[in-house]
């Protein structure tokens, strides 16, 4: 069974409707999938509005001044926890952070009675990072009216706010998506990375999505309806105006058979500063951290003047100050 | 030498005596023993007043804006820490989380330094948790005029605060203690939830207390005056208008003669929806918290109109405040 | 090689002069190499005003109200993670706490990757404590202009705000530096505090500096100018006004030839009440913590009239909020 077919399997309403009110406010931030272009838009302005200048303090309000937001993190994360922390705190929310590990929920934790009891204490935002796919909505559609999710990293399916923090650097850089190639290079199979700027991609309109790997790591067929799958990155890169490479796990390399080792995979598939020529002179390079060095990137990419790698980063905060504003608001206005 | 005994050889003053100052106003919280009727019904009035309508926001104040709060956990907890942590950050105050665990201190930590250290960094409140008996009285023992210690949990000695939460969710559920039939069911002999309930449910005076567990698993004869202690689940529940059910540590299950396995165990002592028919009409259900469905608890109980669980959630946040204000408040009057 | 050449073959400028602004100001603390005597009576000066008298609430203010502080410790501290975190939120700054395991770092994460993202999330103040000498500096170094560097605890080389709590300490306790005979003692090789209280204790102008330890565990010759090595406890105690104890790290004793084990350090270096006759009747007794009593220092020394072992520990969050005041305006006047 496919990744999508799993995560539908468990599904009556779809997750991308599951995060909407009736008048089509956002609820719960599972997924880019069913958020159209319009809303997409409203969120990057909104979260445009929470970068400050260079040198200058960060944005701060008290938007979230009576809020309490829990970071429930089943799988360990130090940068995802850190952007959702501070952007709740510069909204002046209360945080709470609830380091999970999986281990716990073999000891016999029901996942629904974790949720339960935090709500019950009136926790009002979940942020959820779990490593298996279907929790976030899982989550949703058991919590109370007064609660809202948000995905932080979901198995290999869904990492929203990634995907949204990935269009914002995009638009700020190229200004439009009209007529953009992005090439997305990696471990594409096991990315919900991929899969959450794809489906933003898509809906933004862009020219075309090019998603490159080994055979091994290519994705299911119906997985990115519109994309084209590739195997040669020189291929992939020619004229290509954004450049994701992603993270390769360690773990994960030379595994498995057709899966190359490390200098091999460097030598195929890594992004270096001879190989970029081949896309667009303005092209810019993203990656979505923390990066391998010298196996799916090399430094003088990641250091040269076509990264937008940090840029990401402070996007990253804004957009997740843009989310948090936005469901917090709907769930008051209910 | 019962847990009671050991309990009562370290202290000179008891801590019945010890949690009050001259004039009777709660200096810390160790036990319940010692809190007459009078103190738990304002005390619980208190937490009332910080319970909000359903969909409201939770309510805050400013009553603990200059004080800090350190969380002192040597023995690790989610719940219990998450609902102090929430509790002090409602009222305004700073909090530190310390999560010193058991193996810190066999490398040669001596606790009072660590509270010395604390308490030198103008830490005022310290909510203790540990897995040995004595520690939060010993500390409080010790501590100086300008602090004071809370018990977040005792070895199977007591939790206060729990113990508050249990009668301020029977309260809010039955009115009055007068008359009451409370049955509590589990592993009585390694509970500091049952302690903590039975010495709270003595003072307010129920009609009657019942211990039902195994035989493995009785108390002590001392250690609960007043109580009958029973091992017939069906005799327990009868007319019951209080059933608690305990959870059982999965560690437990098994170990020693005359404790059932984990099948045997939910056959003959867990609380199922045909079970509980035995109660009262109108009985309500109660955990502490985490549960083991299907060990201790059937989800037909846990999730079904008699359950009260997600209440004492509520509760404890509210019960936690009520505390914390008065201990504070005492300490700044002297 | 030596610490100390390690430290220096890193840096074309020293950690000293990196520290500070063209124009003078503290820019970084990194060590308290190059600050001089006018300079550390200035922030000692400041961190009294942020000490309260007995009974009194901690000092609080708004200076850090805008400002993200991020702890980075990639070795493990409860007790200067503490200290920091409360010198932080006393001045009103939101706190990220980031307990990165140097695990991690192998796993192939760059250390000025995980800075570029922290600084790219507008955190302002990075207090970083490390394992391996050179990584403050490293860090300060790779910053950008609104970032500034603490150091709190770099391997053996330096833990400039503990010096400075230990110079504090003696100030308050003795009046002035001139004429003061300090003798320091224990694990002088290995011990970060011992190259900070030195450094400053040097720049304050006393009269004699003793370093006393077992010869498997004296300093290199020149890693402590104008100091006296010695290795007679008593002759070192003989007349000291100030006597400091350090910590031996347990894995440390016996684990090499010319260590003594743990009887023999306390009969040969530890502090007791008889060996203290020899200082000054005024001496007073430090010690940075955790103590192994029994070990370095007596009981009835470490509880004793002349140690000023808690006074330190207070002192610690007065001259943090200090520095972090400073070099947040300097910051913040660039």
């Amino acid at each position: 069974m496919s990744v999508t077919e799993l995560f539908e399997a468990n599904n009556e309403i779809s997750d991308a409707d599951l995060q909407f009110t009736a008048d089509g406010r956002l609820r719960h931030l599972l997924t880019l999938r069913g958020l159209n272009r319009q809303h997409i838009t409203g969120l990057l302005d909104r979260a445009e509005s929470f970068l400050s200048a260079p040198g200058e303090p960060a944005v701060r309000s008290q938007t979230l001044k009576y809020v309490t937001v829990g970071n429930l993190f089943f799988e360990p994360s130090t940068r995802t926890r850190a952007s959702f922390e501070l952007a709740a705190k510069r909204l002046s929310a209360d945080v709470l952070n609830l380091d999970v590990n999986t281990s716990a929920r073999k000891k016999g934790e029901n996942i629904l009675d974790t949720m339960h009891t935090l709500q019950a204490m009136q926790v009002d935002v979940f942020v959820v990072r779990d490593a298996s796919a279907g929790v976030p909505a899982y989550i949703a559609r058991n919590a109370n009216d007064s609660v809202t999710i948000l995905n932080a990293g979901e198995a290999n399916v869904s990492h929203p706010t990634q995907g949204l923090l990935d269009l914002m650097t995009i638009r700020r850089h190229k200004g439009d998506f009209a007529g953009l190639i992005v090439a997305i290079v990696g471990d594409i199979a096991h990315s919900r990375v991929a899969r959450s700027a794809s489906e933003g991609l898509m809906t933004m309109g862009i020219a075309e999505l090019r998603l490159i790997s080994p055979e091994a790591l290519a994705p299911e067929p119906d997985d990115f309806p519109g994309a084209r799958v590739m195997h040669s990155l020189k291929e992939g890169l020619r004229g290509a105006d954004v450049v994701m490479a992603l993270r390769i796990q360690r773990e994960r390399i030379g595994s498995l058979d057709g899966i190359p080792g490390v200098d091999e995979y460097f030598a195929t598939f890594g992004i270096n500063h001879e190989r970029l020529k081949l896309a667009a002179p303005d092209a810019i390079v993203m990656h979505p951290g923390p990066m391998n060095r010298g196996i799916e990137i090399d430094s003088s990419v990641a250091d040269g003047p076509a990264s937008v790698i940090i840029d990401q980063v402070t996007n990253g905060v804004a957009v997740r100050m843009a989310v948090l504003e936005e469901v917090v608001r709907t769930m008051e206005r209910k």
